[in-house]
């Protein structure tokens, strides 16, 4: 298997971060309580400008005027199914590329797991989740427990190539090394903190910053390979102690990294 | 135009901080649940004591016994529009002042902005936004985008005259320089910082600190002139580098001014 | 009244600590969307695997498959009394025990309260609260204010007997000093810090830490006493200045408690 290194060190990582924040996108999301406000600290940290929710009218709205749009499917706490796929048929129909993040899929509801599985059908630019949900996705058996996974990183690779391949999006897997699909190509972002795994919708908010590189990057998988490196490059620079410390850095190095700390 | 600048040097502004402290005023909020632990943690710094959502005879309970409530609309995206507009109307009904917040107003959904309208017949005590949000309230083309504003505030200023005006409440709006209009009469409150904007619910936060201002202030103009700066005194104190440790430092700060540290 | 003294030099607490870190338990909760971010981040912080939310399919499915679970009633603000009765039967029957935190309960709306007494039937393993809301749940007049006490813990230590004795339930209440009633027992935990209450949620995310100890402890009572005084040891070494670096080092003490910073 070929792999392509990606990091920070690349220019077209800076450079897509940089146009970022020159224009400023509007990025629309729907997401869970739990992690909502870490997601949108994120791309106000580097100079997106995001809004969440499914008030009335705004899935229609926001889901069709966005420059990108990011869908959590733990939503589905506090937001109904029709709205959810109301925002993504939107967003497909609209030609606004769109990321999926589907939480907790193959965790044990299949009622759930159906609605996911709807959302398939509008064209995710880009599918990104942990081993154990995107397994699962790719039919295989994940083993996830709640929101969390049971696999490493690297146990998804040929999973994640199946699901590119199947559903023509970009698949992302976040681990101690994350990789991402595009059809049989794979990429490689290494670096990162374990800490990640200690704060709440660090993996979400992931999802949104992915969606913040599309409307600036020529490609999907560029997309989620820069929003990746940046990620990994901002948690690296984290030295404080304490994993409460370690979500507050998260974002100031975000800031920093993107000139708006 | 004349216009009276306020800022955290006057005595009127220590004055009804030390007063929030002293009573510990019950604050009842109904908002989204990006903004809604900022809000609380904003309001608990100050000494006062919030409670904040809908749950089953929330709404009428809380709206008639709290000594001021704040309505931010964005709550619309988990609160029924029944459950709010009942809020609004328990409060006016019982002479408990109350903030309105109209987020996103304008900003595409007219099924939405119909919900917020509604809201002005229950008088709000102080009407509190961005720029984009109050010029599409009073009638103007405001041109937001999702939650953010289009425009300065001070293109704001004759707007939020003629709305306090017509509605009869004291309007705010944030911007480089805060503007605050009692009918004609405009009060500036300069300062702050301007990491304030890439801090998510951070003027959410600010209309729950007008609201717990209300029953301590003699006027309106008076609370919300109090709350805008002594806002902008913390905001301004805060001199670590990053948008995570900013957020921090802006409770630490507040909690400082309190005495509640 | 005989009174144990428990603290974080018991080697029973680090004990169990170190074998939240060892297995990982999976803590499914049910609860407010003010309090669910930091209830995450606290069971994140010590090792502990949450997952928060009633998604459809979650609460039959995490319900029986969960090590414990809390169930934070001002969940009901965005979640349907239905399914929150259905987590709690759910693990009643599946043997899962459970923590109830009745947030508010007596503070003024019946509807509200006849929902967590619903709760009771399915024999919650430990309940935990303020004082004016478990003396109100002992049938006593609590007199709170919204999610605010009206008395201090030591005022409802014989209240919780009376409650421990007749549910069966572990019974704790927060204040200056914590005490948990084990049927006529009563365990004391000293320390912490006065701003545990100035940060939203700190309560709701002690009931989230003693759901973790449940599944490593021989009894409730254990469980109880251990998340008490692990969580007063971490706040009473956070030496920082101001409410909002408080939250943020009430993590980090937490997370090198457990070995995980």
């Amino acid at each position: 298997m070929s792999m392509i290194t990606v990091s920070w060190g690349d220019p077209m990582v800076r450079g897509r971060l940089a146009a970022i924040r020159q224009r400023a996108p509007f990025i629309y999301g729907v997401t869970n309580y739990v992690a909502a406000t870490l997601s949108a600290n994120v791309l106000l940290a580097i100079g997106a400008a995001p809004a969440i929710g499914t008030a009335p009218g705004w899935p229609g709205a926001f889901g069709r005027s966005a420059a990108a749009v990011w869908i959590n499917t733990a939503a589905l706490m506090s937001t109904s199914s029709h709205d959810i796929v109301h925002v993504a048929s939107c967003a497909h129909e609209a030609g606004v590329p769109w990321v999926l993040d589907p939480v907790a899929f193959g965790a044990g509801s299949a009622e759930y797991d159906r609605i996911v599985m709807r959302l398939l059908d509008c064209a995710p630019a880009v599918i990104r989740g942990n081993a154990s949900e995107l397994m699962a996705l790719a039919g295989a058996d994940g083993g996830g427990r709640g929101v969390e996974t049971a696999h490493g990183s690297h146990d998804a690779v040929r999973h994640i190539q199946t699901l590119s391949s199947e559903s023509g999006a970009v698949v992302a897997v976040s681990g101690a090394t994350d990789y991402i699909a595009s059809g049989a190509t794979i990429f490689a972002i290494k670096g990162g903190d374990v800490r990640l795994t200690r704060v709440t919708g660090a993996g979400c908010a992931l999802g949104a910053l992915i969606a913040a590189f599309l409307p600036v990057s020529d490609t999907a998988a560029e997309a989620a390979c820069a929003a990746h490196a940046t990620y990994a490059e901002a948690a690296g620079r984290v030295k404080t102690v304490g994993t409460g410390s370690f979500g507050v850095g998260l974002l100031d190095e975000l800031s920093v990294l993107a000139g708006l700390q």
